[in-house]
């Protein structure tokens, strides 16, 4: 019989590139210094994805809860891979917003609206193309038919989140 | 005068939960075995968000590139976070794909396609969900109208990324 030396786990690091925050003026995407060359031209487009941190979901316990009973479907016990739960095994957090203003030399992206609290570290911001991320012919499982076939306008924020 | 201490970059940790597999009989999203518990229901979609990791561009190098001219508009020098380059401060991908099949006991997602290659380490799969990744009214900028307004059918390969 063959034994299999243990494999170490693989690892990646990733940090934050920016915070959000919410103002009284507004909801910003506040990009720190080094990074902010990177904002060049987004300003050309509509919508950014936006993926940031699970801050609070970053434990060992978290990470390895694979199960959840979605709010919007209490009596249903789903994957996480099947859902957006903050609890997974890399607690990233994806979120499509509008673009208001973007101000590179301020670091500042200002968005419609994003379900992240003041605070939250931002990992990568990707300019919405719709060859990639506009999907036409969907469908979803019989228990969710009848949620919206779009993004709301405004985008998600914090209350939608809440109300699920 | 005040001296701050430095601070020390704050970073997380991120591994991944299977990795891509171009097979002779199609392509697969191999998921390893602890994880296969979060894919219960995903089937129940037409699509899922694939994060994953650009493996060839995690140097401090390319990790510190932020400027790009992008291989669809070459006299134009644009930051990363206007493109979906694979050299980014976090090189983390995205790809929206199309379900064939979930096999959760064999940890197994086959997709239509993705521009990922052989071996590429996955961090995140993400049910595609029409209220938050849908958008209905969006813009590009100039030099990118004329571009699909939709996804192709099966998704984005290799092809199409080299034709790019």
């Amino acid at each position: 019989m063959e034994t299999e030396a243990p494999q170490p786990r693989e690892t990646y690091q990733v940090y934050p590139v920016g915070y959000v925050r919410r103002r009284r003026s507004g909801i910003d995407l506040d990009i720190l210094e080094p990074f902010r060359p990177a904002l060049t031209h987004l300003d050309g487009f509509s919508h950014v994805i936006v993926l940031w941190w699970f801050n609070e979901f970053d434990t060992e316990e978290h990470r390895a809860r694979l199960h959840t009973k979605p709010p919007y479907a209490e009596d249903r016990e789903t994957g996480v891979f099947a859902t957006r739960a903050p609890h997974r095994p890399n607690p990233i957090a994806l979120t499509t917003c509008k673009i208001l203003e973007v101000n590179e030399e301020q670091g500042v992206v200002r968005v419609a609206d994003i379900d992240a609290y003041d605070g939250t570290p931002i990992l990568d911001l990707k300019a919405y193309f719709p060859v990639c991320d506009r999907v036409q012919y969907y469908y979803l499982p019989r228990w969710l038919s009848g949620w919206p076939e779009w993004m709301p306008e405004e985008g998600l924020g914090l209350m939608e989140m809440e109300e699920e």
